[in-house]
This record gives C-alpha cells, sequence and structure tokens, in this order.
C-alpha cells in the first residue's frame, strides 16, 4: 500500500456509456512531482497547463476525464482545464496551482465542464486508498482492462511503496511521451533527480512500444512522491531501489500497454541485437516493430521473414544483407540472409500460433541491442478505428 | 503506337495459379535507358544487376518474372538473375549485359529459373507491338487490374509516343523509387537527361503515393527510349513537350497504383498548403497519409479530424495550431483549428461517402504546398496480408 495517497474513480457522464470517466488521485501532504509529456506539435489544453504547472515542483492532485480529449478546443479548451482544476482545488482548500489535469478521449469536442464541476462531491465522497482500481477503470477508452500495479520495496528494515496506473488502446508510438500513466511513490524525493528518473524509465519502457504508429495529442506521465514512508532517494541505496523498481513497474505497464492495444491478439517482442550502436539498434527494432506488412503476417500466423528483412532495410542504418540471422523465440528461420528451409519453417510458424514470441534479429554488425514491444494488426483493429467515434 | 517496341506476357509456371507471370520488352534498336531503385538496404539480385548493367546507358531487352521477388537468395540468386538475362540475350543473339531483370514476388524462396529458361521460346513467340497488355498483366501480384498507358504527342508535324506500364498493390511508400513500371518511347535520348527527366517525374508521382507505408527490395523503374520517331530530346520543344508527357503520365500510373491498393475502398489525395517550405509540406502531406489511424478512419467515412492534426502534429514540423484549416473537398471543417460544428460535419462526412475526394490542410506559416496520394485501410488489407503466402 503506497502510505498518503487516495484515489477515486466514477462515472459523470461525460462518456454515453455507463462507464467511469471521472477520476482523482489526492496525496495527503504535498507531493513533489515530475511528468514526461506528449511531443506531438498540436498538444491539449490539459497537457499545455500541466507543463505549466509542473515547473512549482509539487502539487496536491490530479483530476482526470476520460470521454473527450479537449484538444483542439481552443481558448476556451483551456478555460474548462482550468476550471477543472479549480473545482478541485477548492474542494481540497488548496491553491488551484496544486491540481494537475489530464484529459482523454475524442479531440475537438467542446469539455462537458459543468458535468465535471457537479460531479465533484461524489467523487471526493468515493476517495480512498483502495480507490486505484477505480481510478484506472475511469481513464480507460478504448482499454479492455484497468492497468494497475503496486510495489513494496524494504530498504534496511524500512519500505517504500508505488502504484502505477495506464492506460492506452491507440495512438501509440514509442519516441514520445506516451500515453497516459501515474505513479505514486511515499518515498521523498527532489522534483529534480525524480524528473530524472522518470525519463529514464519512460526511455525504457514506453518509448520502446507500438501499437498503431500514431502519437496523441494528451499523452502524459505523472510521478507523484510524498515522502511519507519516511525514505529519500537522498539515501543511494533507496534511489538504487527505487531506480529499479521503477524501470521495472513501467515496464510491465508498458507491456500491459500493448497486450490491450487496439484489436491485439498477439504480443511480440522485437529484439536488435549485433548493432554497431545503440541508436541503430532502436531504429530497426522501430521499423520492423511499426511495419503494417509484419504485423499483418504476425495476425496472419505467416513466418514471413521477407517482411521483416523488407522493414530492416528501410530502417535507414546501413546493413551486411549477406550477415542476417532471424529467430522465432529459439528457432532459427534465416541465416546469413538465407531461408533455413520448410523444416525450420514449420517450427517458426508454431512458435507465431503463441500469444506471445520473441522476434530476435542479429545483424551481427556490433554489440549493441535494442527491443520495441509490438503487436500483430488485426482485422478488429480496422473495425475498432473505423467505428470508434460512431 | 509506341514504334520499334515489341512486349509480351505468358504463364510460365512460377506462379501456383494459372496467371501470366513471365514477361518481356524488347527493342529492335539499342536503346537509351535509365532507371531509378528502391532506397531499401536490402536489395533484391535483379535490382543489383540492373543498377551494374544500366551504367552502360543502353540495352534491348527487359525480362521480367512475377510470383517470386528473388531476394534474400544469396549468390544463387544473383546466378539466377543472370541467367534468366543470359537466356533473353541468347535468344536475342546480343551481349548479355543488353539485357535488364526484374523479379516480384515472395522473397527469400529460389527463384525457379529452369520454367523461365524452358519458356523463353513461346515468350519469344509472343513478342508483338501490341503486347504490352500482356505484359502488364505478367507482371501483376495481389494488383487486381493491369495498369498501361499509351500517349503520342506531336511535336512540328512529327510525332513521338510512350507506352507506360505499372504494377504495385503493397509495399508502397514515397521517398522510395517505387514499385515496378516501365516505359517505353520511341524518342531519340541521352541517358543523361533521360535520367534527369526520370528522376524529375518519380519524384512528381511514385515518390508521392503511400499505400501501406513499407518499401519493397525490388522496386524499379526503367525508361527505354529507342529514337525511332526521329524526334530527339535535342530538341527543346521536344523535350518541353516530352517531360510534360512523362510527368502526366507518370503521375497517372501512379494514382493507378493507389486505387488498385491492397483493399481499397477509396482515393484520396491529401494537400497541404500554407506551409513554410516545400519539404515541410511533404512532411506533413506524407505523415497524414501513411497515419493508420486516419486511413482507417477514411475506411469507416468518419470525418475525424481530430486524428488528421493528430497526425499533423507528429510530422516534425513546428506548427502555429491556432491557424489550421482542413477541407473535405470545399466542405471547411476546421477553421483556426477549432471545428466548424455539426452541419459542416453532416456535409464532410457525405463527401467521404464518395469513392475519390482531397482533403486540403491550410497550415498558414508559408507559401509552399505538396500533394500526397494515398488511401483507406481496410479489413480486406489485413485479410489480403495475413494470407498473402498461404
Amino acid at each position: 500500500m503506497c502510505q498518503g495517497f487516495k484515489a477515486a474513480g466514477i462515472h459523470a457522464g461525460i462518456k454515453k456509456t455507463k462507464d467511469k470517466d471521472l477520476g482523482m488521485i489526492v496525496s495527503d501532504v504535498p507531493a513533489t512531482v515530475a511528468g514526461v509529456f506528449t511531443k506531438n506539435q498540436i498538444k491539449a489544453a490539459p497537457v499545455l497547463l500541466d507543463m505549466e504547472r509542473i515547473q512549482s515542483g509539487t502539487c496536491r492532485a490530479v483530476i482526470v476525464n476520460s470521454g473527450n480529449a479537449n484538444c483542439c478546443t481552443g481558448e476556451q479548451g483551456m478555460k474548462d482545464a482550468i476550471r477543472m482544476a479549480k473545482a478541485t482545488a477548492d474542494k481540497l482548500g488548496v491553491a488551484e496551482e496544486m491540481v494537475l489535469v489530464s484529459s482523454t478521449g475524442v479531440i475537438g469536442q467542446a469539455l462537458p465542464v459543468e458535468t465535471i464541476e457537479s460531479n465533484m462531491p461524489q467523487l471526493f465522497d468515493a476517495l480512498s486508498p483502495d480507490g486505484f482500481l477505480d481510478f484506472a477503470e475511469s481513464i480507460m477508452t478504448t482499454d479492455k482492462i484497468p492497468k494497475k500495479l503496486s510495489r513494496t520495496v524494504k530498504v534496511a528494515g524500512k519500505s517504500f511503496s508505488l502504484t502505477g496506473i495506464a492506460k492506452g488502446a491507440g495512438m501509440i508510438r514509442p519516441d514520445m511521451a506516451t500515453m497516459l500513466s501515474y505513479i505514486c511513490t511515499d518515498v521523498e524525493a527532489g522534483s529534480s533527480i525524480l524528473k530524472e528518473l522518470l525519463t529514464d524509465a519512460v526511455n525504457l519502457s514506453f518509448n520502446r512500444i507500438t501499437i498503431d504508429g500514431d502519437t496523441s495529442t494528451n499523452d502524459t506521465v505523472l510521478i507523484l512522491a510524498n515522502g511519507t514512508s519516511g525514505l529519500s532517494l537522498n539515501d543511494a541505496s533507496v534511489k538504487a531501489a527505487f531506480k529499479n523498481v521503477l524501470e521495472e513497474m513501467l515496464i510491465e505497464l508498458a507491456k500491459m500497454v500493448v497486450k490491450d492495444g487496439e484489436g491485439v491478439t498477439k504480443f511480440v517482442e522485437i529484439k536488435i541485437c549485433g548493432a554497431s550502436s545503440d541508436n541503430d539498434a532502436q531504429k530497426m527494432a522501430d521499423t520492423v516493430a511499426h511495419s503494417n506488412l509484419v504485423k499483418t503476417a504476425f495476425f496472419g500466423e505467416d513466418a514471413n521473414w521477407g517482411r521483416i528483412i523488407g522493414a530492416l532495410g528501410r530502417a535507414g542504418v546501413d546493413l551486411n544483407p549477406d550477415a542476417i540471422d532471424i529467430f522465432f523465440n529459439d528457432v532459427m528461420l534465416v541465416q546469413n540472409g538465407i531461408w533455413c528451409g520448410a523444416e525450420k519453417e514449420v517450427e517458426a510458424t508454431k512458435v507465431m500460433k503463441l500469444p506471445e514470441f520473441v522476434v530476435t534479429v542479429d545483424v551481427h554488425l556490433g554489440e549493441e541491442q535494442a527491443v520495441c514491444w509490438t503487436c500483430d494488426f488485426s482485422i478488429d483493429y480496422v473495425k475498432i478505428n473505423a467505428d470508434y467515434r460512431s
């Protein structure tokens, strides 16, 4: 249990369904805060507001709605984001700058801010140390399952905890911040070290996944550290333990996002090894992981390694075509750029029938490696996205 | 009729179906030749062979098979490409270096070169000035219709002609050469001016289309000019007329490739205007045209302009979010970054029900513009590519 935090999630009426659509996290005391935001040039109003407010390094609460992105909503959108925060701050009795805001859902429609304001009493009534699962549900859009993880770590007889929540499902690609994710921890932290550890962990997790290659205008990851555990990141052993558990937790949340991606039936790790630089390895992993032809072949359970080679070749990295090996789990299907034959293909096809597998590509140019977590591209992805607004 | 060229296309037995799979173009006299090839790092054996042979600037014949890409086939693949050319050259009685080769189809399987050799007499028997449609059929893979255009242009009482053939269907994206295309002309041309005019025309046509964002290992565009019309590109008025008709023809062929793309139900022109540079305009057009979310919304006939804005924002171009207008044909749906309301959306949705329409985005930053031709992303695209090899 992460000390000194409460959360809630309720149905306020922003979504047309009966699903939860309004959530809140509150820290009992002012928490140190750090964030990573979308690199999309078009940023939703709440993202712009948070980027400004987070400069102070502290916050007390985050309020989030799903069902409406409050993006491309002009000046009114910014006024609405501010109103949403102010309603929260007034009820908490804190300065409005101490509240951060996120929105997720359809772009370009006015936020029903009165609905949010009128549901504030109900939302506060629901706040509880056990409210994180409700919160996780309240930020879902096309997600099928809520994503919440908790970890407790002992250091020198004391312990600190983290609770992490994420939502994803579509508009997911690496090299951008990510979808929505919130991490609460009771460790004590300065804002600059918190930002550094968050950025490092995001680069190893949410920036290494892809579902459809699109990037949301609302992507936000926030971490709140309220210090109530009595353990501090100023202690080197606490910092080391915290760094490890944060990375492990965000990687796990990132994988959960891919597995629950729109129309996903298979979770695939693309691993590039033998690259001459880390950057090259990432470029190749990302290009293979993004390829629609590779992803439809995963869906079809077709060990079509020619498409993997085709994607590698357009990654913008110098390659030796005669020194490429490709494995499906531990089955070597291609050696030195040449097919290993029908027998190996039967084995590789068996691997592809699994719900999760690893495609490893060794390019034999150096020592560097990188991973990108991806999924198949299914008929349901198209159905979901052809129908999303209707 | 393009003088001094013959073509043929037959079923040799490379494909499992009864469809044509072996084609040839022969010039009666040595023709000047120029080519543009895939920028994929992994190049098929015939591409590597052509890139070498085209240095001489002349050729007599091109032999092409479909059903097998002869890519990732190692040293044997190069030997097979050379054999395929030699069988053609022997029959023609010319040096083997005067024959170019292309292959298209599945990657990584040995080319059945004996089948090609044993069908050579039948292929030569079929050669005819009227054989270009058969040739266009013989290079098809998942294409549904053959793509062939002819143009005749009069200059000062004489005339010259061009016949152009293309195949596409999948693995199509701009910034790379293109799929397979062959242009025959009876104009007289030096090889450097021919290369220059071809490259310019490809940049305006095949490099401005996208189907799925993937790039083939076999992309090739060849132009053969045999001079039999008696008109020469050394004449400025012939050159001007030729440049125009070549660009117009390649743009038309490029559009035919998109319209016949895998699973395509809609053909969409993405037009960016008001950009501060040509490069920025192209980046934005390409990013919108590639977005899976935009393309699935086209399929769903959903005027989901938020996805267009989302894609614009990740194009790597500085934007003013408050100065973006979006039109569906002549219906303005977004003005200054804000939705124009439900009435306009009804009109925009009507536009999207058309089989062809234009999405225009004005970013109000300058005077430059660019176009990218794209298509919707349908359930059938996924079905075709999940099943392609089986």
